[in-house]
């Protein structure tokens, strides 16, 4: 069998399903978007997956598609069975290449978790392509991972693996959602950040942030911290800095132990820019295994939105 | 080729070469020891391996022996280079399997970094053979690791991986060897643990720790400690739970990276037994991630001392 030229891939969101026909070089040909409509349980939003790849299939121009990539949130096991997506309701274990198999018989159909997804389109079209080994980051609401080994994506035994965001940078440090301690999701997750930032900007009345936000500090965002850091905020600079460096904590632990040097960042935060990524690089190679250390880098991912449609093509290209 | 039936297996230290005549089941036919001469340098020491490797072949009654497996401090690259080992003098970058490999044409001659090789012996022979994915730690004067995924030894890009005792669990604590701060093993290494004991004890004049060691804070180390928890010591029990304790935080940033369950761990301090291994493991329980904690479990070693040799001997069966 030949590699399809044209594949689908799906990116499985909370609210949003993006859909795309995408070409074996990378390129997006054609995509749509559908609400997931997840309050309404597992087969209303499988229901929408078969639409937006039949809306593919109708609009993009390409009559043989056979291959559907779908990055699902929650762990993914061999057999395309999610298990207990954060943000989808009722989603306790979903056989949702089994399911999507009854829409499209003979497709050839492979589901992945989305941080993997992500590291896979960074690997296989973004900052990746010249890294055969890197780690790779999400960085937003939490922080996520996924490991990619000699240009594929490590699983795990189980799928499980790439969760560095729960990687505890202190034992006794702040409680995380997930039951441990100090995790440096904790720290660093956007809305951990912002209420840190927020606390600490009650004793720095010059910085800029304040009037960015119109004075309502629910609306600190990392965003707004950005902003004021890159028109020199004193304040927010010394925020992003040591949110870099406390990223790096846990890239390092991650280095030593699976032997790599590479990292790879995305997600909204990581859009911050240069200042927080620099942070975490000197951070982490100081902290790493002196064999290692020449070669630390922590990079600015290059898909951005487009890595969960992309990685999800890459399942099946 | 058929598989060898006896192969010689060198378990390479700092002070002392054991060499043995290893059966594919894991018996040890017959073994010797001989001084590394370290301080001699490298040619020394290659030197003394072929002598024991020679004496063994002498010896051991076996004259068809075609197979070396050697045990070696260091990181050991996928040509048998090893590169800074810790305690061999001079020993930058040295071609061991190449070296040797003039002593003995025609020999397979595999070199594999020491904590690698307890690992593969346990996996083989050991605690884990009922394990095919688990994270071995050797827990003596340093915290290493090697990490068995499917039944093998998973060494990352370059050899280095499984160096788990350089997880930093309090980015703000105490100074390791490395460069980094915090490091697991700068808590509960031999030498940090006996430390840290020896400190809080006097603030315990009611401890039997003082007793056992004739009044000498110098002479404070794990084994006495264990003694005297075993005898019911309250403040020893407690720095044996603690102990337990800040390994299993390092143990569920692993279990967490790489989709683990399964702790094995040997080396002098695990001797201290089920007390600290029980905190370790709950410890570890608490914070991985939900899906993860019916199955962590942290189980002590088989092997014991022997682990080096048979592992070495794993090399080539």
């Amino acid at each position: 069998m030949s590699t399809p030229t044209t594949v689908v891939g799906i990116d499985l969101g909370g609210t949003t399903i993006k859909a795309g026909l995408v070409s074996s070089d990378g390129r997006i040909l054609y995509q749509t978007k559908l609400p997931s409509r997840a309050a309404e349980g597992p087969s209303a939003v499988i229901q929408q997956i078969a639409a937006a790849v039949r809306n593919v299939a109708d609009n993009g121009g390409t009559p043989t598609i056979r291959s559907v990539g779908i990055g699902s949130p929650g762990v993914v096991d061999d057999n395309g069975v999610v298990k207990a997506p954060p943000n989808l309701m009722g989603w306790d274990e979903i056989p949702l290449a089994a399911e999507l198999s009854h829409h499209f018989p003979g497709y050839r159909i492979v589901v992945e978790n989305d941080a993997n997804v992500a590291a896979i389109a960074e690997s296989r079209f973004g900052a990746g392509k010249v890294h055969p080994n890197f780690l790779f980051i999400i960085w937003g609401t939490g922080v996520g991972g996924g490991i990619i080994l000699d240009g594929k994506i490590f699983r795990g035994p189980t799928g499980g693996a790439g969760e560095v965001g729960h990687i505890s940078i202190d034992y006794n440090g702040p409680d995380c959602n997930c039951g441990n301690r100090g995790c440096v999701e904790a720290y660093i997750g956007q809305r951990y950040l912002s209420q840190r930032t927020a606390e600490r900007l009650r004793a720095h009345p010059e910085s800029s942030l304040l009037g960015l936000v119109g004075g309502d500090f629910a609306k600190i965002e990392p965003m707004y911290i950005a902003q004021a850091a890159a028109g020199g905020d004193r304040f927010c600079r010394e925020m992003l800095v040591e949110a870099g460096m406390l990223l790096g904590v846990a890239i390092a632990a991650v280095m030593d132990t699976i032997d790599l040097r590479i990292s790879i960042v995305g997600g909204g935060v990581s859009g911050a820019g240069d200042l927080v990524l620099r942070a975490a690089e000197e951070s982490a190679r100081s902290r790493v295994l002196k064999p290692l250390r020449p070669d630390i880098r922590v990079i600015q991912a290059e898909l951005g939105n487009s890595a969960g449609l992309l990685g999800a093509a890459g399942l099946v290209l």
